[in-house]
């Protein structure tokens, strides 16, 4: 009778027999993990994590028993169920299972990519140096090379700081010529960043992955020779202070003394705090970080290293770096390991950042036949088309107004906040959900432009976002200033007053969207492909898998494809980073990436002023763009 | 009429036409110096600088104008002489001119090695950038980096620290996009130490090659722009109150508390002074180095790191590494720039290590189609024999009896020292001269070689070095414990005592030679070669120019080759050390002799003491391998 065996970090079930090895198994199912040695029980590599059931034999080799991870550490090729279980795949197998499934990493979606010797930022590796004999009086320091280019070929030159050779020889000596190596790859060399002997130390690796956003900083800590998800925290970026946008934060920072500074102490500062934070919850120290990987825009990557921000702001909007080397922790000010690698996602231009490479490398679109779109709406709107074989992107002013900025009603996705509203004619009132069940208390970048569909429907608005009566209401009222229309009145309001969005907000709102969609088009007008020949849509950023695609076509925001095409992401800048965080491969696939994008720069355009006045109507001036609309604009 | 036109350091005169251009002229000359754009005058590779005389035109292009070097900067592709003039070749031509010519660096002999875009270890590089343009928003970093792949193709990857970030786009903009980088080479990747505006710092860069001898430590300051030697300081190593010879050193580290780390602090400290010592006598400043390549043994260079160094000493004579990454100055406790890269030479074993490596290096034999003989003789004696097809070396326990330990009369080659010397058998007296025509006080290790041979020739000692009465003396006397031979006597002693060699420091003066010659013997018996087929023997180490091959050969230390194959290089790993400082080129051979040189271990060779054995007769028990000691020895 076959058992059940459910893989994680992948979510699948496989059906597997008894006389079965896992590694059979997982071979079967299309997961392909190493095993160099042919699966005779000898290289090691293919062990993975027993976290529930039953097997035999447990892998008793001393090095990969960790206390605390929560498992036991089993041979896959060896190992046959006795029971359903649920075993976890290391960091290691899972650049190799993400070519078979796709995987979600860090609650994100992330994308397919190739398995082979792949490597964490920063990875331990546990080897057996040969010992000298009479006739080979090899340096100890060539032995360690040369066991971990055995164990990893084709990697680049090892480094290793003077402390290292202090302890080389006596640590290779206590251990019999079994040592550990702590082994970062800065990209043209690995560094030797600590040895131990075997077993000495039983603290994980931690690595950090970071999304440094311009309105939110999520910081998420990983094992890194599990690949588990440690801990989260994320809080709204501290800078926010100097400008909720890049440009006046920019501005602030040229025309205060010491500005590029003070904004790199308080990233820095708020990156160890979050880090601190989502360590505190998952009981590990941050002191024990030896890895970071951060995702961000140009201008936060600027702030980062504390470098002069203005060439972003001014023509041609010129980037402080595309990839960047691998800077120490120390030398940026981050409060963990010294000489912990912190890797930052290249930039492609001054407005598309190393999220959006990240948000390419995490959607997999750069190595996919098939022509895929890139939405990331964040603080402004970064759009990306391509395949395999071409990446062409742009960045466009969208506006915070779908982060809430300059809304009053806008709010963050916290408890209370509207994600989903319709309005009920009959009724003459909306109908909302809110998170946690909550009395609302505000929108939501999803419930704001729910709401926008939802009123060009109900008709409390005309195609231009004016408020108009054309149909009987007394949701609409005149403001102080302007008229405004009443979502939430004060009785149900978790405020204590009406909720209510108002003529400018709503103008607002719709320049975002027009945004969005006059630099799609010009990017396809670019490369002169239509819109139907889109075959994937990603939408990443602020929209939360809430946002349903009827209503971002509704509006105009998205081009008019098929709705099976267009997908929620999430925040593809954290999943880049956490990509590259435990994959050489990842490294090296975003710092490709960077490379192929050709920028657009849309102020140049002659027709891009044309497309946005056109996209200023619900869902736009050509209807014809909109075939699925037609029967709610004739209205 | 043709003017004369002095090269230095090449120390070469040439006749050069006023019609001719100095680039013609040194090309004629053999002399290959970069000119990349064809002689046009718009590269600037040809740059040298006259110190004496007048040509025209002079280069007035900014970044290369430097006050204080002593001279004016002209393109020699466009120069032509107005009169008689030196030119200093400066450091990026001096490796292309010293393939044509041989150079004395530093003082020192060193080989032909061949020119190309060579690179000192750190180097100031001026380069115009290309400017932003609204067509090309390329960022800042990737834009120098090309400037400097550019000016300098097939380098490695390019990395700089985070302060290097925070200044480069104000510094690009401030200069119109006129920069210069401070570029320091890494191996596999290059760093960006510091950037400047052009002309901000007039500075000249600063480097160190040191030889980190047993014995004596001798450290060179050079400007690396120019190549010029710019000072020189040396010491007797500090270490050397905790051990003459590198075993007892050993000892005493291992079984001190912290005693590596002591060790290290005394070196770091000895180098430290030794060059505070060389730029004051030069008018420069310590924290102006930018630069440092070490040479030393295995031993030397573990003691340098502050690592355990017991490997060494015990069978089978591990070193701690052979090629080391470059490290940075700080981490090392140099007190220079804290980023300066830090170049150790390669150790083959435990026993030859990076001095020899620079030895081979700078003879050039690994790179010679005809057979070379390289013997060190230091504190031990290490031998190499090869070509550019193979290299075979070994370690022999020559000790340090040529370096005047253990022999009362022994002292180094300082002013009194005797370093040459004969027996006048007539006047029954020796008859000597000795460093700066002082009063004798002492013997160095020339004046104790030749001594031994003026005693054999004189029959005061027998073939077995034993002081016997074959000749009538007054010179020969019992001493308080064993027969002594009176060198100097006390009435023309500048020691106020008898100047005397007794019979037990004869024995290890044999011994050690005796050690030498075996070495030899047993590694030209290992490729089956014979002593006639060496074309080329080179003696570097305590031997300093003055000894004459003739006594060498006369007491069986060296092969009876033809006289005009021997030649004293001096101190090798000095010159390797520069060479290292100077070149790219240069590194990477190093890194190659040390991986093609094969260690012969003679303990383990049944035949070693057997060899020695018989080399210690003088010149040896088989006079065959001496005819031309036939007639001395038969007397």
């Amino acid at each position: 009778m076959p058992y059940a065996l459910s893989v994680e970090p992948l979510g699948r079930s496989l059906s597997v027999a008894a006389d079965q090895t896992l590694l059979d198994a997982l071979r079967e199912a299309g997961i392909e993990i190493q095993a160099d040695c042919g699966g005779e029980g000898l290289c090691g590599h293919c062990s993975v994590l027993l976290t529930a059931g039953e097997v035999e034999p447990l892998d008793t080799s001393r090095w990969d028993e960790r206390p605390g991870e929560g498992g036991r550490w089993v041979l896959a090729c060896q190992a046959r169920l006795l029971s359903d279980a649920t075993i976890r795949l290391p960091a290691r197998a899972l650049a190799g299972a993400m070519a078979a499934t796709g995987v979600i990493a860090g609650g994100e979606h992330v994308a397919a990519f190739d398995g082979g010797c792949d490597m964490p930022l920063v990875q331990r590796r546990a080897v057996i140096v040969s010992a000298p004999t009479v006739d080979d009086s090899t340096a100890d320091w060539q032995r360690l090379e040369a066991a971990l280019t055995e164990a990893c070929p084709d990697t680049p030159p090892l480094r290793g700081g003077v402390e290292v050779f202090q302890e080389l020889p006596v640590l290779l000596r206590e251990g019999r010529f079994h040592i550990e190596a702590i082994l970062a790859d800065y990209g043209p060399f690995r560094e030797v960043l600590d040895l131990a002997a075997p077993g000495a130390d039983d603290a994980p690796e931690l690595g950090i992955a970071v999304d440094v956003g311009t309105s939110t900083v999520v910081a998420q800590v990983v094992d890194l020779h599990t690949g588990h998800l440690l801990g989260q925290s994320a809080g709204t970026n501290v800078q926010k202070r100097y400008g909720a946008d890049v440009i006046t934060r920019i501005i602030w920072a040229e025309e205060t003394p010491d500005g590029p500074a003070a904004m790199q102490r308080l990233i820095v500062g708020q990156i160890a705090d979050l880090v601190a934070d989502a360590c505190t919850r998952s009981n590990c120290e941050p002191k024990g970080i030896i890895a970071a990987s951060l995702s961000g825009n140009a201008t936060m990557a600027t702030f980062l290293l504390g470098a002069y921000p203005g060439t972003i702001r001014r023509e041609p909007h010129v980037p402080l770096a595309r990839d960047l080397p691998t800077f120490h922790a120390g030398e940026l000010g981050l409060p963990f390991h010294p000489r912990a690698p912190v890797f930052l996602a290249p930039a492609v231009s001054g407005f598309v950042g190393g999220d959006i490479a990240s948000g390419v490398l995490a959607t997999g679109m750069a190595h996919a036949d098939e022509l895929s779109l890139l939405v990331d709406v964040g603080t402004n709107g970064e759009i990306v088309l391509g395949n395999k074989d071409w990446l062409i992107c742009c960045s466009c002013s969208a506006g915070p107004a779908f982060e809430g900025v300059d809304i009053a009603a806008g709010i963050h996705a916290v408890p209370g906040a509207i994600d989903r509203i319709e309005y009920d004619a009959a009724a003459d009132a909306f109908v909302w959900q809110t998170i946690g069940d909550q009395p609302p208390i505000g929108l939501c970048g999803t419930g704001l432009l729910e709401a926008l569909a939802a009123m060009l429907r109900g008709r409390l608005i005309d195609r231009q976002g004016h408020i108009v009566r054309l149909t009987e209401t007394k949701l609409i009222r005149d403001g102080d200033d302007e008229r405004e229309i009443i979502i939430v009145p004060q009785s149900q309001s978790g405020t204590g007053a009406d909720i209510v969005l108002r003529h400018s907000e709503l103008d607002n709102l719709i320049r975002s969207k027009a945004a969005v969609y006059a630099g799609i088009s010009c990017l396809l007008e670019a490369v002169q492909v239509q819109a139907e020949d889109i075959q994937r849509v990603y939408i990443a950023g602020s929209f939360g898998n809430r946002l349903r695609v009827e209503e971002a076509v509704a509006i105009g925001m998205l081009p008019d494809v098929s709705r099976e095409r267009i997908s929620f992401v999430g925040n593809t800048s954290l999943a880049g980073a956490y990509q590259t965080l435990v994959s050489r491969q990842a490294r090296g696939r975003i710092s490709e990436i960077a490379r192929r994008m050709t920028y657009l720069e849309l102020s140049n355009l002659p027709n891009f002023m044309e497309e946005f006045v056109r996209a200023l109507f619900l869902p736009h001036t050509e209807l014809e763009r909109f075939p699925s609309q037609r029967g709610v604009a004739a209205q």
